[in-house]
């Protein structure tokens, strides 16, 4: 592993959780024509500290210059390439429910790179429907697709009961990663990559605070 | 405030992050009728040290005893008391698009005490339909709505053009909390509650895992 690569593998899971939200100003900013942004405005819009805004931009190679900032266009490029936003991934969904379809349906899925191949249910009076022109094809017949056609991401709306078991026989046929919208914590090896959305806990969140 | 409330107050949002993820093992650990658990076996299961479990649940007044361990059911009430998941909170829907629909279809909601009362959007061609017997309603009503049903939490799936402006009308005609989907940061006064749920940076943040 080169020095570079190393280094990359020690930024904390905390600033890469950052990344996004940058990300998501700058494309904000870029809309509106912003050409330039000094640390210390880029803190007023997303809420951190400017010294911190430039450790973490640091950590990727900094590509702010003294008295003039951030070129917006190059900062949101390159962020975005740390996000690995120019890659493209070959997806499927698991469950064609209620979840599942809204995640089908959702515009912003595909411009992250995140192609949409298929969806998958057992429930046969859904089976051979489509979504955005993409099929709803038979649970009996995953093994064999995500061979066939190179899957490398799942995303998981499953009820609890079934999710560990498809997510192994998804790893088994060469499923690298998982978008894990399932109630439960998915156990797999450690070159899988996992990245769980737990919408009941946001919610035990919200009422927690609501009766404080 | 009394002794105990600034207590309550002063418990990190760290910890109460960590509230949920008790809630679920302990409702799973109660389903299976397991009726005690010692910290140590409830550390291997949620992934804390047991010390730190000890601590966090310290914090709200500590409910194991020396050489017996946690009582699962009581410790399963207590956290979700804690979590004020036996309140109840009138609730509304912004935007009946997929994502509204796969929310107001989503069982585990009234189960965590967000009665679900109406959708609301501006598509003519939705206002009426029903899903799950709970109507789809005329946005431009939305004011009148709120005030005279007493609605207290707006879950907001709009895009981010409009969120702000309808987040703004709703503390007006009295809502005290948002689940926010809209992928914007809510300007809201310090006593509103905003809990968001960021599709779009977890996606994002996924990206990053696959890439590395």
């Amino acid at each position: 592993m080169s020095e570079s690569n190393k280094k990359k593998r020690n930024i904390s899971r905390t600033v890469i959780r950052r990344l996004p939200k940058y990300y998501r100003y700058l494309a904000d900013l870029l809309e509106k024509d912003v050409t330039r942004i000094s640390s210390g405005e880029l803190s007023k819009l997303v809420g951190f500290t400017a010294s911190q805004i430039r450790q973490d931009l640091n950590n990727f190679g900094g590509f702010g210059q003294q008295g003039y900032g951030y070129n917006v266009e190059e900062l949101f490029n390159e962020v975005s390439k740390i996000l690995g936003l120019d890659k493209k991934y070959k997806t499927i969904i698991m469950g064609a429910g209620n979840l599942g379809r809204a995640i089908a349906n959702y515009k912003g899925f595909e411009s992250s790179g995140f192609e949409l191949y298929a969806l998958f249910d057992k429930k046969t009076e859904l089976i051979g429907e489509k979504i955005r022109n993409i099929e709803v094809k038979d649970s009996e017949t995953m093994i064999d697709y995500v061979e066939e056609n190179n899957i490398e991401i799942a995303i998981m709306t499953l009820p609890r009961e079934s999710a560990q078991k498809v997510a192994e026989e998804l790893i088994e046929a060469g499923v690298k990663g998982f978008w894990n919208f399932a109630p439960i914590d998915l156990i797999v090896p450690d070159d899988i990559i996992v990245e769980d959305v737990r919408l009941n806990e946001s919610l035990y969140t919200l009422s927690y605070f609501l009766k404080e």
